[in-house]
Parts: structure tokens; C-alpha cells; sequence
């Protein structure tokens, strides 16, 4: 259990105050936090919540969307609301095609400036920045970096301790490169947080909402999760689930299903 | 024009008469068939419709799902389809994880395991065995083979004259890697198959039926084109949209928009 950690995003609609006290009384010492469960609260007191349940905040979520305007600021306010919090890991889901666009390598490239442009005021706030591959199938409108492997290319200009990336079980688990990569970005002291949810069928309209809790799905969770250690990582292992049916049941029960799955099919 | 081909995947409720005839109006020379033409005329007949039209049948859709009980039967039948029609090729979709299996691994050597069954049925035959790498959002129920990599390193044991690849730009966009690994099927001679068809956001429930005709969506479809040539490949374009929206017009309406988008975003 010292490793588990909620991502808020699995219990989208448990207010921040139940869902640290929830968190609390489980016994979960890490969570996940979104910009959204900030704005609620303001981040200084968001950040009071946590510290005064006894809980550490293990990433933010999220930066990136470098193809809207005004993508900097966003992402400079991102930072510092990581800092704030005291989160050593800001997650960046680079966004999609511009509109209109087709040319996947000039967006695949302006990414890489963007991280470029941010580092330096990453590394003055301490906040590392993890980029997170999605699932392919977000190609086009949500995040053109598709793979581990081109990842870990990207960021391979910019310093590990302030540049990593996200390993997500959802969004890499197809991939027959996966296991090779998980080695390489270990090597490369690049894993900066590690997410898990499991992959259901049929996926439903969008397929933004279709993942599973542990153990719901076809994705070999214990192999991900024993492929990072062997990798080096000793962080928190993070359940961060999107799906309409998980949202629509009370947090406390989302979060009890949340650590059976993770200590049968993960731990 | 005189690569164009018509998959009947594109104009699913169009009768093969008439797909024939509408075709050979048109001035496509190549159709795409799939087993289920078949059934409605038995194989000679429908051999003989496209036959007797000038036509010729480019590939055949197709074998495969190697998960499923009684697969060796069902696909020499289909080698043997692919043969009485003069296909030159028979498309294989390898099929997703066994029930209640997670074991990706498992499953994947057990599709190369059926395809090491069928090379002497199809050598006999003389057809072309495609393995068809799927986007990877079917790796779980539709086909563990999620990239043209991957789809490579499983033929490679295997007489590249019986057993190519299918490149299908809906199926592969998205990978960093594709433009190396098509130069690679190039060199390896595995280019068996090209089909062509546009990715389209949102998508829709069960992530089927979401394809667009050439122009519609987001790849850059004319560098696939491009890059299958420079690799050597001078074989049919086979136009292959599955969309309940597309299926909804009238076959001919859609064979003249398939032929406008080939023009314009392909050839």
C-alpha cells in the first residue's frame, strides 16, 4: 500500500475535501491532483487539504496543449501551481494536430520547443516535467506523442531531472516496444511517474471515458508495474481511471475497488 | 486511375452486380472483394461477374482471427476463395486475445504459429498470404498485430513471395516509425497490399465504423503513397472505408467521392 496512490481523476466527482479525507482514512498517502480540483479551492488552500490529512501530492495534471494560443502562460501558471503544491511532477499531454493541420512531424517538433522553451522555468520552480505518451488512438486530437519510445526521443535533448515521462499501462500496453523502452527509459532516468488503468472493450463514443479499474481489462498490470522497478523507479503507482460508469458510483467505493484491483492485479 | 481500386468494404450495401458494373462504368479496373460477396453468389459466380465486367480482383478480405475455433479450416477456405477468384492476395487479421486472456505475448506467437500452418496451403494455391497490422485501439479484440514493425518481424521467418504485409494508412498514421518501416517492407519485399483511408474525430461507439474517405480527415495520405512507391511498390490503391455514414449513400455516389479523393489527396 506505501506506493498506491489515487489519481483524482478516478473519482471525478468526490470534492477535494471527502476525497483527502477519504484518502486519509484508507490509508492512501498519495494522490493525484488536476488543475480542475485546484480552481474549486484556490491552490494554496488545496494544498493546506492535503498537507493537513497527512497526504503528499504525487503529480499535477496537466500541462502541455502546445498547439492552443497561449500555451506558455498556461503552462508557466501550471508550473507554479506544481510548485505550490508542492507536486514533484507536472504531466504534459502535448495536444493534437493544430486545426486544419495534417503535418504531424511539424507538430511532433514544435513539442519538443515547447519542452524546450519551459525547461528553464521548470528547473528554477523544481518541478520536473513528464511527458506522457497517449494511446494512438488520441493521435489527431488529443496528443501526437504516440509512443514510449518516440518519448524518450523527444525528451532526450533536455536534462532527466527536469524532463521525464509518464508510463501509463493504458495507453502503451499494445505496444511489443514497450518492454524495451520501459528499459531504456530507466536507463535513462527519464520515469518521472507511473500510471495504471486497464483496457475494457467496447470502447465507447470518443473513447476518452472507456478505461477500466486494475483487473477489469487485458492489460498485464503486475508486468508493467515489475518492468518499472526492474527499470530503477520506486515512486507511487498511481490508479487513474477515466470512465463514466467509475465516475457515477460514490469515491469512497471507486477508491476501495481502486486498491483491491491495484493489490491483487499490480502490487 | 489505373491503380485506383475500389474496396467493397467502402460501399458495403451496394450489390456486387451492381459494384461491378458502377465500377467498370466508372473506369476502376480493381475491386477489393470480401467473403461476404461471396456467400450471396457462391464463388464462381461472383469470379465470373467481375470476370465478364474487364474487372479483376485485387485482394481478398480476408483470413485470419487465429483465436477463433476452427481457423485452419476456415482459412485454407479462404485461400481457396482467393484462389478460384484469381485474388492475388487474401488479407489476414490475426484476431484479438483469447477470452479472458491477457497474455499479448502468448497470442502473438500463436498467430505466427498459424501462419507457419498456412504457407503450404497458400504456396500450393499460389496466393499471397497480407498480414494486416490494425491500429492498435483493436489490439485487444480485433488483431494483436498493431504495427508495421511488428507485422515485419512476424513475417520474417517466411518466403516473402507467400507472406507480405498490408500497408493501410488509417491503421498506421500515427507511428513514428512508419516511413523507416515501409522503406524496410520495401527492401524485405513484403508490400503485398496498400489501402487507403482517412482517420476522422470523434469516434465513434465500438471505434469500427469511423473512417473517412480519402481527404476527410487528418493523414497525410499522398506521403503514404509516395513512400510505398519509393519502397517499390507498384501495385492497385485500394480505397477501404468501413463507415456507417458512407454506407448510409449510394454505392455509386460514394465510388465517384472515393475516385475525387484519390485524385486529389492520393495519386
Amino acid at each position: 500500500m506505501k506506493r498506491f496512490a489515487l489519481n483524482s481523476a478516478t473519482t471525478k466527482r468526490w470534492p477535494l475535501p471527502q476525497l483527502v479525507a477519504g484518502c486519509a482514512d484508507a490509508g492512501v498517502s498519495g494522490v493525484g491532483l488536476w488543475r480542475e480540483d485546484l480552481a474549486a479551492h484556490g491552490v494554496a488552500e488545496a494544498a493546506a487539504l492535503v498537507r493537513d490529512a497527512g497526504l503528499t501530492v504525487t503529480s499535477l495534471c496537466r500541462g502541455g496543449f502546445f498547439n492552443v494560443p497561449g500555451w506558455q502562460d498556461e503552462n508557466r501558471r501550471a508550473i507554479d501551481e506544481a510548485a505550490a503544491l508542492g507536486a514533484p511532477v507536472l504531466v504534459l499531454v502535448s495536444g493534437g494536430l493544430p486545426d486544419g493541420s495534417r503535418d504531424l512531424d511539424a507538430a511532433r517538433a514544435h513539442v519538443g520547443r515547447s519542452i524546450e522553451a519551459l525547461v528553464p522555468y521548470a528547473q528554477e520552480a523544481g518541478v520536473r516535467l513528464a511527458v506522457e505518451p497517449l494511446h494512438p488512438m488520441f493521435c489527431a486530437d488529443r496528443c501526437v506523442v504516440a509512443s514510449l519510445g518516440q518519448a524518450l526521443d523527444l525528451v532526450e535533448p533536455y536534462p532527466p531531472e527536469t524532463v521525464g515521462v509518464v508510463v501509463d499501462t493504458y495507453h502503451l500496453w499494445w505496444d511489443d516496444q514497450v518492454w524495451a523502452q520501459i528499459a531504456r527509459a530507466g536507463r535513462e532516468n527519464r520515469i518521472a511517474c507511473f500510471q495504471v488503468a486497464d483496457w475494457v472493450t467496447p470502447l465507447p463514443a470518443g473513447v476518452l471515458l472507456g478505461r477500466g479499474l486494475p483487473g477489469s481489462g487485458s492489460v498485464e498490470l503486475r508486468r508493467f508495474r515489475e518492468a518499472v522497478d526492474a527499470a530503477g523507479y520506486t515512486g507511487p503507482v498511481e490508479v487513474e481511471v477515466f470512465a463514466e460508469e467509475v465516475w457515477s458510483r460514490p469515491g469512497r467505493a471507486v477508491l476501495d475497488e481502486a486498491i483491491a484491483g491495484y493489490l491483487t492485479h499490480v502490487a
